[in-house]
């Protein structure tokens, strides 16, 4: 890959991810060129009318001139692009997803053809609403960026995604697709599996009440915010991830019907302990 | 009670509601004189001193010289003042708690001295940083406030209510005892506790890998976020509404069960359809 403002970087998926990542580039003094890939034609054009890539199109074949290739759609899709990117590239062309998991990801990019040079991203950042019309060219700024390199990936290229990832205003973290989908599955599967169920469980209540709407505040809002995240995105996140997703949700599930015994029996001193416990920890992962 | 203007007003427990309850009277062109009372003379000094409150001291018999009386301690403390506040105010005080639960403590004030002019007040916001330093003047505003007036309320003292509730810049929402505890048991008390067993899932996982941290977005802090409500407030909160919210966190467990099941067994329609339905409410509930 040539420098940054020499080469041609190609993103697939002009959605809430590829788009940020086109208009935060673009910010940059020094630059790539860059080009639009998305199947739907409509959202090629707002693209280019919107100045988020200098030139768009529906052709993967586009990716044979790129120095960098970003796949920018849910995690199947790009488990479907990738041996159709790495059979179109020129050689020593830089390879990264950004996919929301990574093990499969990573066992696909394994068996890409030798001249490819592959390296797994997830920007841990992200928003409720989907689509170009939400990108933001700061969705990155300041927010960590997972990067998983492979034993095939050249340290050259490592080092070239990094400079990517800290163009684009994020932190580059280097972990491996195991310890990654590990962690996720705890930060934001689980989380979004108890917001999506905290709305299946209102959903009656509020149906057959209609003060429930008037008597929510702030805790049901921020509680059930990521239950509106964009289904095509999350359902692949489960399916990709879904034993670690499942055996936590296990976990869960135990602890919840620990609570809720002590609330039937209103155990005062053990639920003040609970209580007490988790509001700490909440505040010392969160500080002010 | 007096014009809003000539009365005085006296609060008890000046945390964060009652402090801002004062501070966003204290707005207003016409206001009442403000006494603030606490058992923590420390807080009282500070209250006069920020000059939340005109006058302020830790013994509660100046309710006596109140025409309005706001209970603003958690919901236990509120069972315990309310024949204590009954037995030392004027008759024909308005007294208001604003408690987070209302059924025990709408049975508290059914028990009331003959002329005491009781009614229930929730104001449907929050923080979840606690105490008189978080109080701020527009917590209340456009904010859902439920009132529990009781069968022997007089619709003066009904009135006199809303319109203090308007005073504070809040939606008056009348509603009974029991229907509200149902209401919030969904709409607060849940969340609560899923967030709460959130940090307990979490807190094991966290020691064990340094990268959590690091590796996490907006979708933990914002599903977490009122795990850090005061633990004193939320135990009464569950020990006043304990077997709704029991209830609730067995349906919940069902549901979560049902969830955890598509995802092992990689239900892709059936999830679907499921992640769709609650991420369609979600948008319903909470418009942009």
């Amino acid at each position: 890959m040539k420098r940054l403002e020499e080469s041609t970087l190609v993103i697939v998926g002009l959605g809430l991810m590829g788009g940020s990542f086109a208009l935060a580039l673009r910010r940059c003094r020094a630059r790539p060129v860059i080009i639009g890939i998305d199947r739907d034609a409509g959202t090629c054009a707002e693209a280019v009318a919107r100045g988020v890539v200098d030139l768009s199109g529906t052709d993967l074949a586009a990716v044979s001139r790129a120095e960098a290739v970003i796949l920018a759609t849910p995690v199947r899709s790009i488990l479907q692009l990738l041996p159709q990117v790495g059979a179109l590239v020129s050689p020593g062309t830089l390879l990264m997803d950004l996919g929301s998991t990574k093990r499969e990801v990573a066992e696909a990019m394994v068996r890409l053809p030798g001249h490819v040079e592959p390296i797994g991203g997830h920007p841990m950042c992200g928003k409720e609403t989907a689509g170009l019309s939400a990108a933001v060219a700061d969705l990155f700024q300041d927010s960590a960026f997972a990067l998983c390199k492979l034993a095939r990936t050249h340290p050259e290229t490592v080092a070239q995604a990094e400079s990517l990832v800290r163009a684009l205003g994020a932190r580059p973290i280097f972990v491996d697709p195991e310890r990654h989908d590990r962690i996720v599955a705890a930060t934001s599967h689980l989380p979004f599996a108890l917001a999506t169920t905290l709305m299946t469980t209102i959903i009656p209540i509020a149906a057959s009440d209609e003060l429930v709407g008037a008597l929510s505040a702030g805790g049901l809002r921020d509680t059930s915010r990521v239950a509106a995240s964009e289904t095509s995105m999350m359902l692949d996140v489960l399916l990709t991830n879904s034993d670690l997703v499942a055996d936590l949700l296990s976990s869960y599930s135990a602890r919840l019907a620990e609570l809720a015994d002590l609330i039937r029996q209103r155990d005062e001193s053990a639920l003040r302990i609970l209580l007490q416990a988790a509001a700490e920890k909440r505040r010392e992962l969160f500080p002010k």
